[in-house]
């Protein structure tokens, strides 16, 4: 099938992926005469940084997912196709999709990353990392669930082994999660239980480098480290983890039984990257030129976490989203100029500050020079993500979660749906 | 594992199933000294009357279910277990579950009922039934692909079978399904394709009887087949389904070549009734006593769905939610009585009315000699079902919803998540 074969005097951008880097490419060529093309393998948009909230049962998942559809209905120059695309021809100017292909006259690759075993891809079904939905529903079950093993257990250790949680890397994400799982153990669920009881669940947070959030000043890491032990997680940094499996995981010698094991640790880019030819770096991101394109091919783009951008003081553009998201209005601004003729200067990042949050009322921030920790951060943290939360009826929904789980410290998503995998688990395993 | 092997003077109580029968049962008993033991598959209660609109896209899964726990933390004399009961030895008073077994002094059945092909399990994967929240996930999964592949399809007569929705079964299920999806092709997203035209779709209801919702009056049955083709849906009363598969359905000998079948035609008691050895129905329900107590087990009750109970006046209790709730409620009264040694009147089960929603505005009601439609009875059917909706978060998250939904024609829940049935359909399927 031939999606965009039509003739016609307006350029055929395609976008691949409709994350916040392809989303911002999308809107920017708004009121342009562009006939746009918007693939993604998924029908809606997520707002990954509060994807943690629903693999912790804080947030449901429509809450932070929108149609990509709805999102862009009112810009009749996008088709937005529900696809996968598999492989760039360069040379042809033709992207092959799983049904079909498309021809491009400029094409962005904004397909993002995934995480990534670093060659332990064994590790993948004892340690379920955390970028989908679907991967949000699987921890969201897997936790719920252990708690309710844990329940039915009668010999001690074993009893333990349930309540252990690992925590595998010290990055936002692996932070968030820890600290919310703490924050279950020790508030959601005390009453709730009969025999286990939920606050003996130990929370394992395991680094490899020397700190927690290596992305932000040191004095923020070591804030960071404190209020997670406040709340009840067990910091272990400069800690390696050798081996993972169904007893739970191997920290350097030691094995540490855990049944649940969640991966934060590290993220690969998307196989279309090495697809394309040009040069890449060690994680398979792809090392474009200052204005973001392909060397030697100005038409293709590269942006968000795909790419490998350095900033003029040598350090590189972090995989955020709001890099993304500047990266695609620099795209979009770039292809404007180019048709009218003129010319765009180098991509700049503008750091517009770090966020990460750690609990109940715990979080740091980091504002240039202005480095902020505790209640005032985790304040600035809400504020933030329900302002950049897509949609007035998700911010509304959001906010009334978040009040209602402050209250009551309630999760009102504790809800476990598919398949049991825990089930299928050798009753000795 | 022996779960409530602990002696003691207090009774006893084992109830299976948390739907609303059971949790009545449960609430019933507080404030008691029995010991009771709650077992479900599920952790969470299912407020099942709003069950399609999670399978239309309409409400998230949280907000119409809640941890069974949850519901029940503040009543220290009820254990919750997460487990699937495999049978029941009345002889020596014991429940086999899949992890361990339960003696009871009283035993309460309450595992309800679910979809049922009547000798045509070959329909199922062609026809999702609606029963629990993994059901409504399958069927929003398969309504929101189905409009994505007609975009993409450039065969005329492929499109329109993507296009082509049959709902089997007029019963409320039925009839509020085939509502909202002509609701939706008709207004949540006309705008949103390039190529497809969803306005195209076609809803057909099918009903072997003659009538729709046989439990109502036939004027209202008459006036709610007139709502629903005014909302764009066609009705084919008296028509039998002879075949489903991937095609389509065969309705008597004609084909209709439909990629989207959803399946409210029957429901078949839990099989454990027949597990008991007592009398059942055809559809497998407990003939139960007066009293809902099991011919010769006057210590085991059966409620809900499951049972089957005749009125004075020779009508059936409808398997309704207020029948599981009254039967919850007048079984542990019953249990009270006998343990101060006084007897219970038999079971009366008293009809608060019947409602069923069609759509937008849309609504039959009846109560009594009272009958509504159109739009006074869509307002009771939407203040009854938020009036008894659990938890006051839902309540109003769901009154949230509605307005949004009411003014917008969005429907927020309209993610694709889980794995996509129709990839793996053959290309001329």
């Amino acid at each position: 099938m031939e999606d965009n074969a039509s003739p016609g005097s307006h350029p055929r951008v395609v976008i691949l992926g409709g994350g916040f880097g392809g989303l911002a490419v999308a809107r920017g060529l708004a009121d342009t005469g562009a006939r746009v093309t918007l693939v993604d393998r998924r029908n809606h948009h997520l707002f990954q940084p509060l994807l943690y909230q629903v693999a912790t049962a804080g947030l449901s998942a429509p809450s932070i997912a929108a149609p990509l559809r709805q999102i862009l209905r009112g810009q009749p120059n996008v088709t937005v196709l529900m696809d996968e695309a598999r492989g760039v021809d360069l040379s042809r100017r033709r992207v092959t999709l799983d049904r079909g292909m498309l021809d491009y006259e400029v094409l962005v690759v904004a397909t993002g990353a995934t995480h990534a075993y670093f060659g332990h891809d064994d590790w993948e079904p004892h340690a379920p990392g955390l970028k989908t939905l679907d991967d949000a529903f699987t921890i969201r079950r897997r936790v719920l669930l252990a708690f309710e093993r844990a329940e039915r257990e009668d010999d001690p250790a074993q009893r333990q082994a349930w309540l252990n949680f690992v925590v595998v890397g010290g990055g936002a994400t692996g932070v968030e999660l820890a600290g919310t799982l703490a924050e279950i153990a020790r508030h959601t669920l005390p009453r709730e239980f009969r025999r286990a009881d939920p606050r003996q669940a130990n929370v394992l947070l395991v680094e490899a480098g020397p700190r927690l959030l290596p992305a932000f000043a040191p004095e923020l890491s070591e804030k960071a480290r404190r209020q997670l032990e406040k709340l009840g997680v067990e910091v272990r940094l400069d800690t390696s983890v050798t081996r993972i499996d169904a007893q739970g995981v191997m920290l350097g010698d030691t094995p540490h039984a855990a049944r649940t094991v969640l991966w934060a640790a590290g993220v690969a880019a998307s196989p279309l990257g090495r697809q394309l030819g040009a040069p890449v770096d060690r994680a398979g991101r792809v090392l474009v030129e200052p204005d973001l394109s392909v060397p030697g091919h100005p038409e293709v783009f590269v942006i968000g976490d795909l790419a490998s951008v350095t900033q003029p003081d040598g350090r590189p553009v972090p995989g955020v989203a709001p890099a993304a998201k500047q990266m695609g209005r620099y795209v979009a601004a770039t292809m404007k100029a180019r048709w009218q003729g003129k010319t765009c200067p180098p991509f700049r990042y503008r750091d517009d500050g770090s966020l990460a949050t750690i609990g109940r009322m715990a979080a740091v921030a980091q504002f240039g020079r202005l480095k902020l920790s505790g209640l005032l951060a985790w304040w600035v943290w809400l504020v933030a993500h329900i302002a950049f939360l897509i949609g007035f009826r998700n911010r509304l929904v959001v906010m009334l979660d978040w009040a209602w789980a402050y209250w009551t410290y309630q999760r009102h998503a504790r809800i476990v749906t598919g398949a049991d995998e825990t089930a299928t688990l050798p009753r000795d395993a």
